[in-house]
């Protein structure tokens, strides 16, 4: 399999952290790409008109995006307990989750584009802080409810931890550990899997 | 069950859609709801940080976003056949379709925000073109595999068809259907239905 790569976007290492968890790792060769929303990229395109990462392109040729429905692909191919529950209460537990996290990400890369892809004199300061508000009330959110990231390894938790992983790593909502105590001790501790360590963004 | 509302959201319809579809429309309270990313809607947050929607509030209490997760759990309830298929190609065609058919409302409503929400000099012209190629190419892809969204009712269907006429009905865009006939007429075809007939956007 082909997966589109970058290694500082949070949903890739959503991506690459359930390949590495589900042992599928070893079948997927990372295509290093670059996107920004001012910069269409051609080749990404042909696979994903939408020109976002992750894509992934499987054996059989299927194109996959976007990262929820590649880790939803993933949890089919391997025989372990899913990390996707197939029914019930915990189901939809992981699903919201997963939704939140992703969300903190999404507001927080509108924060970064809007500092870094707009031209200076057209940033809004309104739209900052209202995507300012998602993510401080997204984390608060998860402090809340800190024990539905407990028990056996989810998506939920592997979102979440990326999307944590990548608010302290580009800090568009500054320090996100002050009031947090629970959830950033859980993020911790998540943090000494080896698929956590083996993806550490730089950059 | 409850869901946080409006009228005019593509998002919304496609729940709304896939609830009168599978027989669960009578049990969903409507709960009109105004949202937008500069002025956030402190009841909304109770139940989704974020401040999106749909929200759903189930009989039982649970609380579900985004609109995906919705669907799936509307697809669970019902003892007819499914709109998201379980497993085999079918669940990879109906899950990247439903992706796509987003991202085309994603980027336009980030072009409709872009003239709407944002104070005049805030606008950002390589930015709004880069959303625009995104639909674009997404809508050409729709045409050339119009056939995926033949045979019977799926999700990425209702999905595609609420992507549609959101774009028809806003036009950030312009007109979406030079170029792409096949696409419009299945559009046209599925607009039939009396679900997408009685969730037509108004405002």
């Amino acid at each position: 399999m082909k997966l589109y790569f970058a290694g500082t976007s949070p949903y890739v290492r959503k991506v690459v952290v359930m390949a590495m968890e589900t042992g599928l790792d070893k079948k997927i060769e990372h295509v290093p790409t670059s996107v920004a929303p001012t910069q269409p990229n051609k080749e990404l395109a042909k696979d994903n008109p939408l020109m976002k990462l992750p894509t992934l392109v499987t054996d059989d040729g299927m194109r996959l995006y976007d990262s929820y429905v590649i880790c939803d692909y993933l949890d089919s191919l391997h025989k372990g307990e899913k990390l996707i529950p197939a029914a019930g209460p915990a189901r939809w537990d992981v699903l919201r989750i997963h939704t939140l996290a992703s969300g903190l990400t999404d507001a927080g890369i509108l924060c970064r584009y809007e500092g870094m892809i707009r031209e200076e004199g057209k940033r809004s300061e309104p739209w900052i802080q209202g995507q300012l508000a998602k993510i401080n009330q997204g984390l608060d959110e998860l402090e809340n409810e800190v024990e539905h990231l407990d028990g056996r390894l989810t998506l939920a938790q592997i979102a979440t931890a990326c999307s944590l992983g990548w608010l302290e790593f580009r800090k568009p909502a500054g320090d996100i550990r002050k009031g947090r105590p629970k959830l950033m001790a859980w993020y911790d501790a998540f943090m000494k899997r080896p698929s956590m360590q083996a993806t550490i963004p730089k950059g």
